[in-house]
């Protein structure tokens, strides 16, 4: 009994070890390990926060994985579903763990293919395309992949048959009876895979503190509709250029209205390129315009315009056109403007911008304040509790969200689907989840998961102290002395030099600038002319501090201050 | 006949010069202009856009009022009210244009003359108190002050009986019956102000987006009311510190729940020390806890603590408190936040941050997205409609407002009070409103409108030079190279040195370095060596321009390259 006993402690765990999605909306990487097996869920970036300029994206951090090569255990990466938040991380991650095999759907492999496309020199990836009711063995892992509704088309939840039980990961998901574009979501399905018995449901909480149900894409339809119906000029339509049903209803409502489409943004043409090769997007031959600068060549009434940049982004396709910079389209008065978008929190300010741009070039503009044009892709608080009622699991983890969030979602099993509270898992990145049939606890150990940012071709080079200088920089700009200093006499030779940037505009400046040349060369040779031997650090850093607190003391502003001491 | 008819028409024209405030939350600042006599309404700044790094405030651009002395024109700089986005640009304007007469409330004089202190020489100002009913004639001009509510007491509207005829500004207000701390809105007066019949209405447009009527404080103070009755732990209040009536509603809901207050915050403290000053706010005597460290002597459920920061800045006292950063106060388990404020464009991700970060630490959390516990202080729909119907005025003019608003305000005023679409002004900050008793139009001219941006001690040095250099230098950061070349032999003695920052990890990029100091080398005595004379110039253009193209490849990054050549 007791050998059995002690045999029963050392049962092992499988593992659940978010690096990334967990108290932030994007980066979502999750892995799921047992024994010397890892199955890897999705491989996502995020969009870098305001205070880290020049940063492009933020990545999950690897460390766990590169340590020791432990990636060799990696028996699969399984992907939900084709939004950057996902798949954005795969050219940055996937030669760094070894390139293992991929699942993925027929859209999701081929927006990942796109992508790699835009890093040079990527190892040629192994994906093995599924669909919904595909099964896989993966070590000691069956798993099978479950349709889900989203935004995008080929989105599939994953359930994974483990030795600890089964584990259910939602993927991104709303529930909608009624969706363009796409089959219902199939409630029977989705009720037979909780039959199985659940031990942990991984449900997505992107929507939790919102009430109610998400609106079905019928509504947005038949509201878009209703603009097309009554508008006389040209419709330009905003959206995000991963919203493919979205996209898919512009086009079809174009075409019952008599208009053709023409595409501005090269993300958007892109996925609808993509998209039409799979069969996974419809238009007649002739409504998508093929040069844009065809459009002037309809009539007004004739003619949609799809673009990017309803987020107010400066690259973006409508920000090209609102500013004049577009070699073909401008805002024409009359000009009907449709936001079929929500704002991106960090966004406001630049889309409240576009907006009066738009009303200052006499457009009319829809947005989604004024009527529902627009529905996420994530499901609220009625829909999340239907899956939890649905997968009836013995333990409860939210995730994919801000922590916020992740609570709201925690709050709802607990409150409204008699979860107790000690089977909810509320965890953020990094932590390691272990789990049993019956037992499930955070673990005291935890894995890297700080944020890993990518500039340009590099990968995590630009750390803490990079972005410090960056900030520093940012905010008063630099200012290097330049001076020359002859060896043997000590005495700064000629007039120290100045550069500047970013900190007063020199021109005006001349006289802040001859009083600081001389108290360089008074703090140069204070400490060259005792006749003592000269420590150079020392001097550099008398130099830096005098004449940083001068500048300050005159202009309240703190340059960094380099200063460069030349001996010849 | 004729002599008379050239006369009438060269009758001069009323000019309004809006020099912020239009197109924009904040920088509120107008000027009316009859003949040789100016009248200035507020002088306020507001904050800077996201891609101005460093810049503290922006204020109004005055260039008009500068040129030839025009300020020598001004009879008096009229105040609605005390808040930053009103009377902020007076230290850096007033000394600028001839210290003219203010006229101001007792509040609003408190807090100019505050502000005041916190930049040093400053001349003394001349302030007359006025309050509502009080009459003043400038030149031309007879001005009348009308309370107005709002969320600061003494706010002040202005009638001005002019030449060309009545002038109303509304100046920031809302209708409430039951407000606290205030008398209701005085409808009556309004009324018999609008008829003494209104050529011009000029009313603050910041809340024409939004459908209804402004929630009164009335079900803010009972909503509040609720949550103090039901929580056992601490209350922790944050919102903004110069939302008066609402600090006076914490305050003795406080009183009557038998908690003590302590404030967390500089400007809060400042505020409610001038409030009570004036007797604008009352506490019983040892309701305020003097010493904030004197919180943990009580029990927590006789303690509210009220704090800035509702906006996640990252200076403020709550941040600090959620940090661990305040030296006294600190988030306990159970501790129950508030937050009576809305969250301004811009500061979404911050005020998400600090949820998160107190959710992590078991607080339980109230925001106005979950129930009414804050409104705002301006008109919406129904009251901006009251406004018109109760002046009934010739022409109207919205202020006060992004683009978007001043149109949302301006089709009120035309579909639902029948106001001619020909005559409403909807104009930007620099123009020039000419009129006449019946006729009122936008000049071809201009004035200076644009951004004044202040840095520290400087005012309008930080031009678009320094600004896009920091914008550079923060994107990629800064690259200089220093070489020095021997006059006589061309050559670039020893190996060229080179300081970067914000750039990469130099540590880790000794190869990249290596092989650009070959580069600058090469470029140099390239230069150099042919025996012709040297083009020093074109010479470190070259080396900018290969050196930057070369880390380009390597990194696709652009910092600011910038080679410094010294011949010895």
């Amino acid at each position: 009994m007791e050998t059995k006993e002690i045999k029963k402690q050392i049962e092992p765990y499988l593992k659940i070890i978010p690096l990334g999605g967990l108290g932030e909306v994007g980066r979502n990487m999750m892995l799921v390990e047992y024994k010397d097996s890892i199955l890897v869920i999705d491989m996502g970036f995020r969009m870098p926060e305001e205070d880290m300029p020049g940063i492009d994206y933020i990545i999950p951090n690897i460390a766990y994985l590169t340590k020791n090569k432990k990636y060799k255990n990696i028996v699969g990466v399984l992907f939900t579903h084709g939004h950057y938040d996902h798949i954005g991380a795969v050219p940055y991650i996937m030669a760094r763990i070894g390139n293992p095999p991929i699942y993925a759907s027929p859209l999701t492999r081929g927006i990942i293919l796109k992508r790699q496309e835009e890093l040079p020199t990527q190892p040629k990836l192994k994906i093995t395309e599924v669909k919904d009711g595909s099964k896989i063995d993966l070590g000691p892992f069956k798993v099978e992949f479950f349709k889900q509704t989203h935004t995008i088309p080929d989105n599939l939840g994953i359930f994974i048959e483990t030795p600890v039980g089964n584990v259910v990961h939602t993927s991104d998901f709303k529930f909608d009876k009624y969706p363009v574009n796409e089959t219902p979501t199939d409630f029977a399905r989705l009720k037979k895979i909780g039959e199985r018995g659940i031990t942990l449901l991984m449900s997505d909480s992107t929507g939790a503190e919102q009430e109610g149900h998400s609106l079905s894409e019928k509504e947005i339809n038949k509201n878009l509709g209703e603009i097309f119906k009554k508008t006389k000029g040209r419709i330009i339509v905003a959206t995000f250029s991963s919203l493919i049903n979205r996209l898919q209803q512009i086009i079809t409502l174009s075409e019952k209205h008599g208009r053709k489409v023409a595409i501005v943004g090269h993300s958007m043409k892109t996925n609808i390129w993509l998209t039409k090769e799979l069969g996974l997007l419809k238009a007649k031959k002739g409504t998508i315009i093929k040069k844009v600068s065809d459009v002037n060549n309809y009539k007004d009434d004739e003619v949609t315009i799809m673009c990017t940049g309803a987020q107010g982004e400066e690259t973006a396709g409508l920000m090209k056109i609102v500013l004049k910079e577009h070699p073909t389209i401008s805002i024409k008065p009359g000009d009907t403007m449709v936001f079929s978008s929500s704002v991106i929190p960090g966004n406001e300010r630049a889309v409240q911008s576009l907006k009066d741009d738009l009303l200052r070039q006499n457009a009319i503009i829809y947005h989604y304040g004024m009527m529902d044009i627009h529905a996420g892709g994530h499901a609220k608080q009625d829909e999340l509790k239907e899956m939890i009622n649905t997968m009836k699991p013995r333990f409860f983890m939210p995730v994919h969200g801000q922590y916020s969030m992740l609570v709201a979602n925690a709050r709802l099993a607990e409150e409204e689907c008699n979860i107790a509270k000690s089977d909810i898992i509320v965890a953020d990145n990094g932590n390691i989840i272990n789990l049993q049939k019956n037992k499930a606890y955070i673990d005291k150990k935890e894995v890297p998961a700080n944020y890993v940012m990518v500039d340009g071709l590099g990968i995590g080079d630009v750390g803490e102290i990079v972005l410090r200088d960056r900030q520093v920089l940012a905010e008063d700009g630099i200012f290097v002395v330049i001076a020359i200093v002859n060896k043997k006499t000590g005495k700064v030779q000629t007039s120290p030099d100045i550069i500047s940037r970013g900190f007063v505009y020199l021109k005006e400046s001349q006289e802040l600038l001859k009083e600081t040349r001389k108290r360089v060369v008074g703090a140069i040779e204070e400490a060259t002319g005792s006749g003592r031997i000269v420590n150079w650090t020392y001097m550099k850093d008398k130099v830096r501090d005098d004449i940083g607190e001068f500048l300050f003391k005159k202009t309240e502003r703190r340059p960094m201050v380099l200063p460069v001491i030349i001996e010849v």
